[in-house]
Order: structure tokens, then C-alpha cells, then sequence
């Protein structure tokens, strides 16, 4: 079916038919996803309509297990944006036992981040560190978060339990992201500058969805 | 500076150094954005890191003029997902009036939409042309949201003021656009696959800031 017709089709098979697409035009330029991942980085591509995704998600070791695992013992989830925030499937979520925060617009990490002259993001994560058990941290917009976080690690002041790390952007957000690469915390990170909300958003859903199937 | 150092900036600074960027990129691809509509297809390019918008990105004469126009006006806004809904600053949309709404959530727009085996974002564009006043509907999602609305367009049942159309996705998604292209409504549209809520936001905010200018 062409670009240009008009598919009709019924609203609970859309998105079947989305992923039936990605997967041929996977095919068709000769990409194989691992098994494991497949299911996250399809879905980010189809919230992004963008391929090159299938070639820049990096994922450590069983990295979506680990993350199953850790949302399924009750894990907290903790964004740098109200959109990923509000992106996100609180149901499946909160039926684990886990909460998604975002911190962000808070009064006091406004007050602080003006104060030391640091990003709002920077200071959510020191606010994350304060929640008791494992967090699973997801970044979406903010480069600064994810450096924040690689200080937190390497003075050893405190470590994510998971790092979702897609900002997107032009300043300091490819180096942000291979920092984080090069620590032992659990990740899914795309490569490079593209990201967003939407994309840590679909990486949390892809997660979720996979503990439901 | 090279993508892989980390570039020490104060935060207020990030977002013009990195609209610097994107002006310096442009230029060595040879792309000059028509002055009227350089603020937001930046901004785009901003949220996405993805310079096809430059290429893609489509306007109605004068559309962004006109857009403000309608904010100032005290227009409202009606969004197709609640993550464009929560990237929009109200803030400024507010102090000229105007409200931003999103029917996706609500009850009564589910129940309809099973009913008649139609998506939620198609009901939820009936619910906006009861709200009085001028409207500026916002799509980042669901290209039935848009075929929806070109359909009461064309039996004269309703016609926004204005249509942000940057549905993403693999179905209907390029038709979609292109037949709004076809009426006589103003438009911000991204013609494509590409699009989504973060660029939706993107679109949305650089009309509000620049009426702060």
C-alpha cells in the first residue's frame, strides 16, 4: 500500500499494521534486530518514524530483562520531563508497585538550581537519589541530567538501579551519553543527538507492554 | 567544539548556544528558511535534532503571522495526546486567553469511540468544534485526527482556524497531511511520516515565545 491512499482500516489494528511495516522496511535495508532489543527499538522507531534508531539504540547486556525484572520488584521511575512523565503507562507501572516522578517543576529544585547556578535537571537527580529502592532513571530531554548522574557515579554517592538515556540536542548531549556508557549501570541509550520525550517514553511503554504479553 | 568534549555553559545559555548550532548547520547545507517561518522550523529541529524538518516543514501564506494573530485573539488550543498537551506552555497561552485542551482522556470520548469503531482522536475533533470561538487544533499523533477533521471540512459541518498537522506513524500518516494541504484552512504541516508530539509542542511554543519577543 502506498503512502499517498487511504488505508482502512480498524482503530485496534493500526498499530499492528504500523509494526508490520517497520519490520518489512527492517528487512528490506538489511537490518536484523537481536531478539532481545527488538521490541524496544521498533517501538521507537515507530514513535519516530525515524530508522536510523535501529542502528544507534545501544543496549548493555539482557539489558531489557534487567529492566523487566526491576519494574516487576517495584521499581520507581524517575523522568527529566512532564511530557515523558505524562507519556508513560502509569497502570502497568503502579500495578508492579512503582511510581514514575518527575521532579522538575517542584518549587524548591527550581530555588536550588537557580541558586548554585545549574540546570533544574542536574538537581532532579539528586532528588531521585533520595527515593528508597531501586530507580530507574529516564532521560529524555536534558544531557545535563545524565552528567549530573555520571558525578553521582563516580563519587560513588550514588548509582541508578537503570539508565534510559535518550536526550536530544546539540550541546554536550553525544558526550552525556557516552559517559554513561562507559559506567557499569544497566542502559538503553541512543547513540548521537536525536532522542526526546516521546522516545523515553516509548522505551518505558515497550518495557511495560513486554511484561503484559 | 566536537561533539564528544563537554562544553561548560551556564544553563540559561544552552538553548541559544544550540539555536546557534542549527543556524551554523543550515548554512554549511545551504538552507535558507524563509524568515517568516525560521523561528518555529528551528525550534523543530531543536526538539527532533533531525534536520529533515528543514526540508519537510510546510506553511500556509503567512501561517505563522496568522497564528499569532489568533492567540492574541484569545484562540484555544486542541491537542490529539495529552503529551503535546503537557509540553505546551500555557503560561503565554493563558495570558492572552486562550486555553489548550486534550479530549483524548475523557470517558465519554472512549465510550463513543468504541461504539462507533472509530479512534479516539477522531471523536475528540467533534468535541472541539463545540468549543466556542476560534480553535487551533494541534495533531501529534493520530493521522485520524486529521482525516477526521478534513471529512467535517468537507461537508462544511466545521472548520478550525487553524491546523498544527505533524501526525507521526507508518498508516494514513502521509495522506493525512496531504489532504489538509488541500483545503483552505491555515496550516503548520510537516509533510512525511515525521512528526510527533514533541515536535507538535515545538511548534506550538515558538508562536507563544514569539509573541514574548
Amino acid at each position: 500500500m502506498p503512502d499517498n491512499e487511504i488505508e482502512y482500516i480498524q482503530p485496534g489494528e493500526i498499530e499492528k499494521r504500523s509494526f508490520e511495516i517497520i519490520e518489512r522496511e527492517l528487512r528490506q535495508q538489511g537490518i536484523t534486530l537481536p531478539r532481545d532489543q527488538a521490541s524496544v527499538t521498533k517501538r521507537v522507531i515507530h514513535t519516530s518514524a525515524d530508522f536510523d534508531y535501529a542502528v544507534t539504540m545501544t543496549y548493555s547486556k539482557d539489558a531489557v530483562s534487567v529492566a523487566k525484572k526491576l519494574v516487576l520488584d517495584g521499581a520507581n521511575i524517575v523522568t527529566d520531563t512532564r511530557m515523558a512523565l505524562s507519556g508513560i503507562n502509569k497502570r502497568i507501572l503502579e500495578s508492579h508497585g512503582g511510581q514514575a516522578h518527575c521532579f522538575m517543576a517542584d518549587a524548591d529544585v527550581r530555588k536550588e538550581a537557580e541558586k548554585r547556578q545549574v540546570t533544574r535537571a542536574a538537581v532532579s537527580m539528586e532528588r531521585a537519589m533520595m527515593i528508597p529502592g531501586p530507580v530507574i532513571v529516564v532521560v529524555g530531554n536534558a544531557p545535563t541530567a545524565l552528567l549530573s548522574l555520571y558525578d553521582l557515579i563516580q563519587k560513588k554517592k550514588w548509582k541508578p538501579a537503570f539508565v534510559i538515556g535518550v536526550p536530544v540536542g546539540f550541546v554536550n548531549v553525544v558526550t552525556a551519553k557516552e559517559l554513561i556508557l562507559k559506567t557499569d549501570v544497566p542502559y538503553i541509550i541512543n547513540r548521537g543527538r536525536k532522542g526526546g520525550s516521546t522516545v523515553a517514553a516509548a522505551i518505558v511503554n515497550a518495557i511495560l507492554y513486554g511484561l503484559e504479553r
